[in-house]
């Protein structure tokens, strides 16, 4: 397997270091817009050379599908934010690669009736195209990372495995991490953090299809496990909500963030101060008026995420909670992947969130290596066989745990 | 009297619109960076020969001094932002002028002990040349708007005519104000508020001198009159704390800004990822990174809050509250002055915040121009006696008021 990685930001970084001991692959191609990142990645792996670095602007469709063909890859692997989705994809279709990301196209909310429903659906623009990957026998495995990613894998776990019928499957994420001297630090990136807790939720139900809600709507306490404990948690639009309805039977389908009162407040003031907009506005330059977006001075002014991992402290969770039956009684399990902060900068270097991230997409590449994984259309990580997924997790080190409730 | 007006903004405009209607100077020079704004100015004033529009940037001080002798101005009124204090002030010394404005020139915190200590103090630049202007026999009137200003006003009253012994003064400025269809619409220029709210709040006391506290310290409710009522006030930096115990007896002096607590959860988050800061951050632009002022970006995204009085509701009140001995006896009187938003927008087309700011420096200047207020040096309102001003605001259609306690 020859593999183009396009991003080499804290998630694309980690994807090298994980990828870097295993042998399922003879190249991986490390492009990025900023050169001194994707050589940095590179230059880290002590002189594995299997990879290589290179400079690629992913929004342009015409430069990534020539760098695939120069590179002879076979798959096209995204870690750049959701805006270049769309070029990334065409682009893997144009050269005939496999294609596989971590988030899907974007949402664009109802004109009239955004709190109610649905407008254009995160991933619409990539299904609109699955008749051609189908045609052409090609795989775009979308939503794969952690979230959307090992969630709809234990959806389709729980599925196969544990419940004879799904009454709802709610994925549930929440942490305990805290960074020194720093009083708000996002552990993820406050692009896509704003992007996802801003749109309005989308939430599935079988007789109504998807709908949209208010902001933060339907609180609950989630009790996370291996000593997280209880966070407030609030319906936040997540790829699992789209995708794992359309291979998994279930009632209900809802997506749960455990953000904090804090968070969220700070959220909702941005919002109200016009400050999570795109929409760029204009200021003062050093040489006269300038146009930039808001939400990317949001991001200037925060700290780079992935550089937080060595003042960071505690642990994330991400997990799926299912509720159904089994056997003719009622049953209810939290399955969930933990990864400490502690361990993973010891281990790689990668602080949790993004490392937790980027091990998926490369368990998932080492399937499509393997042949365990084989599919052709554009598919999310529920289309696939559960169980191989999870156990190549564990031999990579990073078990998952499941609680019955 | 010939004057250069500084800054054509909300506050500017107002001026020209409360002056167009006095007989007591001869030109009006209203100079703006934006030639659009000084025009748009001129232009409202219905062919009024006495104003005259011209572009001048106001932090270039030879450009400023040139324009005054051009237009052999012998008053500069500065109504622009405080970071155009110094060379304005520098500009008008220069031309010989006599310089008014309506904030003193910047702070900065103290380098250990911000929270405790006095950095350099609002005006102290300005006071550090008051020598050469008292040699010159000139006067620069510093702090000539409503809060500084008219507050300063008020103390020198007190003192004057109300108390044999003054214990505390304290500037207590609150408002009612809303604006239709809008969560969060400050009804002052955002990037001096910010200045103000999130610098350190200074206090005096006759014992201890100035000193500092951490922002938004002891919070009161005071009750505002007019139908106001009960707002919730926390300390903020502000000149009148540095103004008065020049001039005036007192044991103790304070400023409290009736925020109310949104109005302060939402400064403290913009200080908290900050976005309150104005050294430049980089960002991607149109045509690759920029560099800006995350201030300037929080104002550009909130609407201009000159351009809010149509959709604005309410009053909005600024005084000074005293305590202190008379004839043996304690007492206690509020001095204030309100403004309703819908009166200032029938009458001047302005709204009420920046209706009352403007007009006190108008009456300020036709003082000078009848000589009823004469001085040299760097002085501040409560240098002058206070009844004449009191008076000639009454006349101007904008009364006063005071409660007893």
């Amino acid at each position: 397997m020859r593999v183009l990685l396009v991003g080499a930001g804290g998630v694309g970084t980690a994807v090298t270091r994980i990828a870097a001991r295993r042998t399922f692959f003879e190249t991986m191609v490390v492009a990025d817009y900023d050169p001194a990142r994707s050589a940095a990645a590179v230059a880290a792996l002590d002189g594995d050379g299997r990879f290589l670095a290179e400079r690629v602007d992913a929004g342009d469709e015409a430069a990534v599908t020539a760098l695939l063909a120069r590179h002879g890859c076979d798959v096209l692997l995204n870690a750049t934010d959701p805006r270049f989705v769309m070029p990334l994809f065409r682009a893997a279709r144009a050269a005939g690669a496999t294609y596989v990301d971590m988030a899907m196209s974007l949402s664009r909310p109802h004109a009239e009736r955004p709190y109610e429903e649905c407008g254009v659906k995160l991933g619409d623009e990539q299904f609109a195209e699955a008749g051609a990957w189908e045609e052409a026998g090609a795989l775009a495995l979308v939503g794969m990372g952690v979230e959307p990613g090992l969630s709809d894998v234990f959806a389709r776990y729980a599925a196969d495995e544990l419940f004879d019928e799904i009454e709802e499957i709610g994925v549930r994420d929440g942490a305990n991490l805290t960074v020194d001297g720093l009083d708000f630090a996002p552990s993820f990136s406050i692009w896509t953090t704003i992007e996802e807790c801003l749109n309005p939720p989308v939430v599935y139900e079988a007789e109504r299809g998807w709908y949209t809600t208010e902001p933060f709507s339907e609180p609950e306490v989630f009790d996370f496990p291996e000593g997280i404990g209880p966070v407030e948690c609030v319906n936040v639009e997540h790829e699992e909500v789209l995708l794992v309805p359309r291979w998994v039977g279930a009632r209900r389908v809802t997506f749960k963030y455990g953000l904090g009162q804090e968070f969220i407040d700070t959220l909702r003031t941005l919002h109200r101060l016009g400050l999570d907009g795109t929409d760029p506005v204009t200021v003062p330059g050093a040489d006269g008026p300038v146009r930039v977006s808001p939400r990317d001075v949001v991001a200037a002014c925060l700290p780079d995420p992935a550089t937080l991992g060595e003042r960071m402290h505690g642990k994330t969770c991400a997990g799926t909670w299912v509720r159904g039956v089994r056997d003719g009684a009622p049953r209810e399990v939290y399955l969930y992947h933990v990864v400490d902060n502690q361990w993973s900068m010891a281990e790689y270097g990668s602080q949790a969130v993004v490392w937790q991230t980027a091990v998926n997409p490369v368990v998932a590449l080492e399937l499509l290596a393997t042949r365990a994984w084989e599919g052709a259309g554009v598919l999310g990580p529920e289309a696939f066989p559960a169980r191989p997924f999870l156990d190549l997790l564990t031999a990579y080190g990073s078990p998952w745990g499941m609680r019955e409730q």
